[in-house]
Formats: structure tokens, C-alpha cells, sequence
């Protein structure tokens, strides 16, 4: 049986392991923390290079009490692979993109949805709910379908269509939102009660950033446990960030790594770069914004990311940065990676048009040893009409009526928020 | 150095490695032959265990001579999950998918265009051209984008549209022709001298079988290397049924593996059956279709499978079967499976629908371990409009005449057969 507490991030003050999300008095995040020693007593690297190919290979990494309550669909240890190409081309050391769309689902969100609703499994929760500009619903579907609860998400009315499908098809209750993340997250909160919906979105519960530290360990174990000197990550909400630096720091902990932690960059896209403006700014927090008006509707469209104080300290702490880039750099990248035979997000491209960015103003020395990351397959960005749309909503209220209606014409299990799932 | 010969699977007659396909005049396929005494005395399967996870851990049971030819994207040792609900529900032993959507490109195709690629690398080829009813195509896509090959693809012109988007994404030259997959191969082979194309079409080269023989060696990992009693696979042109019988038959001669080899199952769709069909008749080879009338323009429509009496051999000999499955069974089976959190394509949903036809039948017994694999993403196989989509061919004239006209309006490479490529 696992010891786990929640430490914030800002005061380091320590409280009991707890489900729940939120902040700290302080504004610092909670964030899950293990007894490495332990850890370290019946765990080395070498044992590692004999466990399965999935994330949970890390299970002692990970906030489950047992390893029984795992929901599981094959995620994590995706490759890593090389551009030597384009090292030279560029004049850099080495260059390497991190493939999250090879995960279930087609990115980097199984690994948080995987994790948290192993959590969730072992607290016996049967209604998951989340807001998402499209990959986090997805994966929220497949792996509520996969433990047997009911899945509902929440996705503004312009994401890609193709993401709205195949939640759907995972058998989530699906609805598009008239606005942006936030205002999907409103919903959820206020129907959390009368609906029994336990909301995973970000910072919302302690599974889904533990999930994406994996994607740190995985790169250490990777690259033989030599850290790398930058990694560049698209950052919307955050939790992949803070995943990844929690990886590193845990790993150092243990001395399984040596020497600084890389310059972890942010990369936004123009027309929704809160952590870009705040860091900018010089400011400790990240000034939410009500609007956004950059291009593409991805999944670093995020105006209000919540964990800002976190953000900005990891981005200051270890000398990265938060790299601005345009629509037409994300299209001219996605055609780059292409030609490499990758099948790049365009979060995933954003990150290409990062390096360019950060190589130009030389932000990037010699020899140095860099990782991308792509979060998705291009594909589930492509322009698409379902033929059968979900409902649209735009307040609680108005999915109120929705589910009313549909009592009126049919029997739902929807209007019984306490029943448990019939599948 | 390697030693590596090609041996007809009729006859049994040895001659030396070649990078070309075709039959034997007896009928029979010719595959690769290995020294497996020489990989026994350095591999072991320990050793195997702390290897990369991607197919080239099993680079000694692969035709390259050396390492340094190989050109990888991150494919295979895709995750092996258990469908424990479905077991207890259809009263079956172990229930397992093979989830191959998660290779690079979202399918199986990946395999065999890595290994294929890398030995046309070894050879000096820099045109690569394959017939495809899509993910084959969107597959030599990717591998020649990275290979720095020129990749050439023709589809049939009501194949999914967003595979077609995927293969020019990566760069390839991309044709629809008004016909089927045989049709299209048919371009290729009477443009091959003028055009400098080699075919990596289905039996056109060793390479593709060798790399999905990659699933029968990571199957039989996986299980730790007890073979399942039952493995059902979708099949086409029958080359991931070959390659993963002859994994298991290479297994066995090293010792790997014991008993017998496991009951292989070829599905099929009700309107492009010559499998099904030559099963049943009792026929030693398969009698080629002209036409096809099944609902889905998927991967296993094609009417005219090269290797017939191989695959009918492998079927007969491990005791197995073929089954048609209708598509109203494949609208039902991808609910379901999308019901377990799964992305199945049409092909693995056929897979899953063959699954309860042969419980129904009685062909399936109490306690047995069955495996079904899962060949692409769901997503891939929605109706999509491509904004620029590209030219409709019938024949290698029709192929000339657009190049003709090209070249008269704009400078191409494509006029120039004998030119290396100028990435």
C-alpha cells in the first residue's frame, strides 16, 4: 500500500492525499507526492527495462493505492525518434520529437485520462465529466467506456469535428458549447451536484498531471537517463508542462539523473498567449483572459490555464521560456513534419515553429539536445461534418432542457443521477 | 553479416535473396529464409527483453544484411489489451486485441512499409510507388518521406478520403483511379520502367510480409511465448495472415514456442470473398474476382489476392477457417468495440463480427485464448471532402497525360525519371 500526500507548489505546505483538485490559499497548485525513499528501496533503473511498454511501468510513480484498480488501454512508451536531417540543416546538436500520437486514442491525453480514471476506479466514482477543445474528450470517452462509467463531455461549438466524433463513438454523452473551455467548464460545475458528475478537467483532480509525468520519465529512461538540455511543449492549460518538470525533479530526487533540469518553453499561439504576456510582463501570475482570437480552435487555446503561478515559476526556474508563434508558422511547420512523415497536431507543429523561433533569435547553442513534442495525429484536425451533430448548449440550463426533452420522448438513465451504469 | 535466402512455400525450392517479389512457377510464394541456427547461438529470448520497443528488436529475424539501412518511424510493439467483460459474456477463455491503430500512420501498414523501405534503402532505390486501398498508401507515404525516397501512390477513387489526405500530407504524389486495387497496380507495373518506380505492392517484394511477421513474433512475446489457441485476422491480400503464421513456424524451429501452431481465421466482407469462397469450394488456389460488391471500400476488398495457395494452405493446415461477416455485422461490431474505448476500423470490427459468428457456430471452445487484431484507426475511414483532392486516373496514359500537362505549365522532378531526389 502506497504513502501519498498533496504538496503545494507555492507554500510547500503538506496536507493528506485527497481526490479533489483546486488551489492552495497561497495560489500554489496541489500537486501528489510519494515516499521516494521507498521508492528507491525496491526500484532501480535496471529492474524498469523489464516492465511493460505502457506507462504503468511507473506504477510507483503513479497516486493508485493498489495496482488493481488500473484502467488501462495500451498508453504510454510511445517512440522518440530522431530528425538527424534537420539537426544539420539547423546546426544543432541533436533534435528529437516525442510521438504522443501513437498513444490510444491518438494523443498525449490517454496518459492523464488513463491515470485518473484509475483513480476514480478506486474511489468508486460511476460519472466523469470534462471540458475539452477536443483530444481530452476523446480520451475521457475511451477510457470512461473502458472502466465501465458513464462519460459526458463538454467541447466548444468550433473544435474539430472529428474529435466530437469519435467521443461519441467511445459512447460519451456528448455536447458542444456555445464558447470557449471555460465556459464548458462552467457547465460541469454547476451541474456537478444535481448530475453526480465528477469533473476531470485540468487541475480539477491529481490523476491527469501524474499521468503526463510519464511522458518525463519515459524521455529520461529513453534517452539512457541523460536529461535533455531543452524541451519544447504546447502549453494550454499547463498540465503537460508541470507533468514533464515533475518528472525531472522526482528523478533527480531519487539520483537517477544528474546535473540542471532542462529549460523547459512553452509554445502558444498568437491570439491566446496568456503565459507568454505574463512572463513578458515579469508578473507571478497569469492574468486570465475572457476572449481568444488566435486561428485555430487546439488545444493550446486556453485563456484562463489555472495552475499560473506554477507556469511561470518552471518556465523561470529552469531558464526556458514561452515562445509565441503564428498560424502561418504552424502551417508551414505541420508541412515540414509532413515531409518527415510525421503527422503533426497543430499544437504538435507550434512546436516546430518554436524551435525555429528560439534557434533564430539563439535562444539554442551548439551541440545542445533538444526534444519536441507532438500531442496528436494531424488527421483528427481535419475539417469535417458529422452527419448526426450533438446537441448544442450554452449554460447548464440549457442542457437541463435538453435532457427534459429527451425524458419527455424517451427513457434515459440521464435524469437518475444516482443510478449506477447499466452497460 | 547476415545470410539470407528465398524459398518457395509450394515447393520448397531454395535460391538466393532477391528484392523482387512474384511466385514461383509452381504457384507457391517465395519468402524469406534465415540462418535460425546462427540467431539461436547470439539471441536469446531474455536478451529480447531490455531490446527497443519497435519491431527492429527482432532486426536478426528481418532481410536487411546490416543495421544501418534501417529506416524507422517508431512502429510496432503495439499494446496487447484483454477484453475481460466479453470473456465472461460470450463464455470464451481470453478475449485479446492486438491494438496495430497505434503504429505510426494509425495501422499495421506501418510494419511492413518499414521493413520493405529499409531494404529498398540497403538497395539505393529513390522511387517508391504501391497500389493501396488507403492505408498502404498513407504507410509508403510516411516511410519514403523519411527514407528521403520519392513516394507515388495510386487509390482506388472511393477509398477513405482522409487516408488519401494523409499520404499527401507526408509528400507523396497522389493518384485516384477509377477502379479497383488491381486496377491501380496495373498503372504501376506499365509505368515502372519509364518512371523508375519499384513496387512495393502486396507479393511485389519480401519486405512487406517480413514486417508483419513482426506481429506473430511480439504476439507470441507478449503472451510470453505460449501461442494463443486461435488468432482471427482481417484478410486482403493475405500478407499479415502469411507473416504471422510464418513467425510462429520460425518460433517453433527455434524452440521459442511449443505445441501446436494456433488455429488461423481469415475474415472477409460479403461482396469480396474469393477466400471465403475457395475455402469452401475445396479449391487449391484462389480464383480471381473482377469485380467486387461489398459495402466498404476497405483494406480487405481485393478480389484478387496473389499468394491464393499459400493462404489457403496456412488456413487449411492450422486447422483454421475463413468466415464472411456482412456489413451490417461491421456497423455493429464498431459500436461495440468503440463501446470498449476501442478505435477499430471497418477491417478490425469484421474481425470482431467473425469472432461471434464462429462462437455461434461452435468453432470456438470453452477456456480457449483468442486474439483479434485490430488493424487501423476509426477515424481514418470517415466520409471526408478533401479541398484540393487529388487527380482521378484510369490508366498509365490517362497518369501521362496529367504529368504531361504539369510539366508544359510548370518545371517537375517527375520528368525526369533517372534524377535522384532533391530534398
Amino acid at each position: 500500500m502506497k504513502r501519498r500526500w498533496m504538496v503545494c507548489s507555492g507554500c510547500s505546505r503538506r496536507i493528506p492525499f485527497r481526490y479533489d483538485g483546486g488551489l492552495c490559499g497561497c495560489g500554489g497548485a496541489w500537486l501528489v507526492q510519494y515516499d521516494l525513499e521507498e521508492v528507491k528501496h525496491h526500484l532501480s533503473r535496471e529492474k524498469l527495462r523489464e516492465r511493460p511498454a505502457t506507462l504503468w511501468r511507473y506504477h510507483e510513480f503513479l497516486p493508485l493505492k493498489m495496482t488493481d484498480s488500473i484502467v488501462s488501454l495500451g498508453e504510454g512508451w510511445t517512440p522518440l525518434i530522431r530528425l538527424e536531417r534537420w539537426e544539420k540543416q539547423l546546426g544543432l546538436g541533436e533534435v528529437w520529437v516525442k510521438r504522443e500520437e501513437q498513444n490510444p486514442t491518438g494523443s498525449f491525453k490517454a496518459r492523464g485520462f488513463s491515470v485518473a480514471l484509475s483513480l476514480q476506479q478506486e474511489r468508486g466514482t460511476s460519472r466523469v465529466a470534462v471540458n475539452s477543445n477536443g483530444n481530452a474528450a476523446a480520451a475521457l470517452a475511451a477510457y470512461a467506456a473502458r472502466a465501465g462509467m458513464e462519460g459526458f463531455v463538454f467541447i466548444p461549438r468550433d473544435c474539430p469535428a472529428l474529435m466530437v466524433e469519435e467521443a461519441m463513438q467511445y459512447g460519451a454523452r456528448t455536447y458542444l458549447v456555445d464558447g470557449l473551455i471555460h465556459d464548458a467548464g462552467r457547465i460541469i460545475q454547476e451541474g456537478a451536484r444535481e448530475m453526480g458528475w465528477v469533473s476531470i478537467g485540468t487541475a480539477r483532480e491529481p490523476g491527469r498531471v501524474e499521468g503526463k509525468k510519464t511522458m518525463g520519465l519515459e524521455l529520461a529512461e529513453q534517452l539512457g537517463w541523460q536529461l535533455p538540455d531543452v524541451v519544447i511543449y504546447p502549453t494550454g492549460g499547463g498540465s503537460g508542462l508541470i507533468g514533464i518538470w515533475k518528472a525531472f525533479c522526482e528523478l533527480k530526487e531519487l539520483g537517477w539523473v544528474q546535473g540542471e533540469l532542462p529549460r523547459l518553453v512553452s509554445v502558444q499561439e498568437r491570439g491566446c498567449t496568456p503565459i507568454v504576456d505574463a512572463l513578458e510582463a515579469g508578473a507571478e501570475e497569469i492574468t486570465p483572459k475572457e476572449d481568444a482570437t488566435c486561428a485555430n480552435p487546439t488545444g493550446i487555446r486556453v485563456p484562463q490555464p489555472p495552475a499560473g503561478q506554477l507556469i511561470l515559476s518552471i518556465l523561470r526556474e529552469t531558464g526556458g521560456t514561452a515562445v509565441a508563434v503564428t498560424a502561418d508558422e504552424i502551417d508551414a511547420a505541420s508541412q515540414t513534419l509532413g515531409g518527415e512523415g510525421i503527422s503533426v497536431a497543430p499544437e504538435g507543429a507550434a512546436v516546430w515553429a518554436g524551435l525555429l523561433q528560439l534557434r533564430d533569435r539563439g535562444d539554442l547553442h551548439p551541440g545542445e539536445r533538444v526534444v519536441l513534442f507532438n500531442t496528436a495525429h494531424a488527421l483528427k484536425y481535419l475539417p469535417w461534418q458529422s452527419p448526426t451533430p450533438p446537441p448544442l448548449v450554452t449554460s447548464y440550463d440549457d442542457y437541463r432542457q435538453i435532457l427534459n426533452n429527451q425524458v419527455a420522448t424517451q427513457p434515459s438513465t440521464e435524469s437518475r443521477p444516482e443510478s449506477s451504469m447499466d452497460r
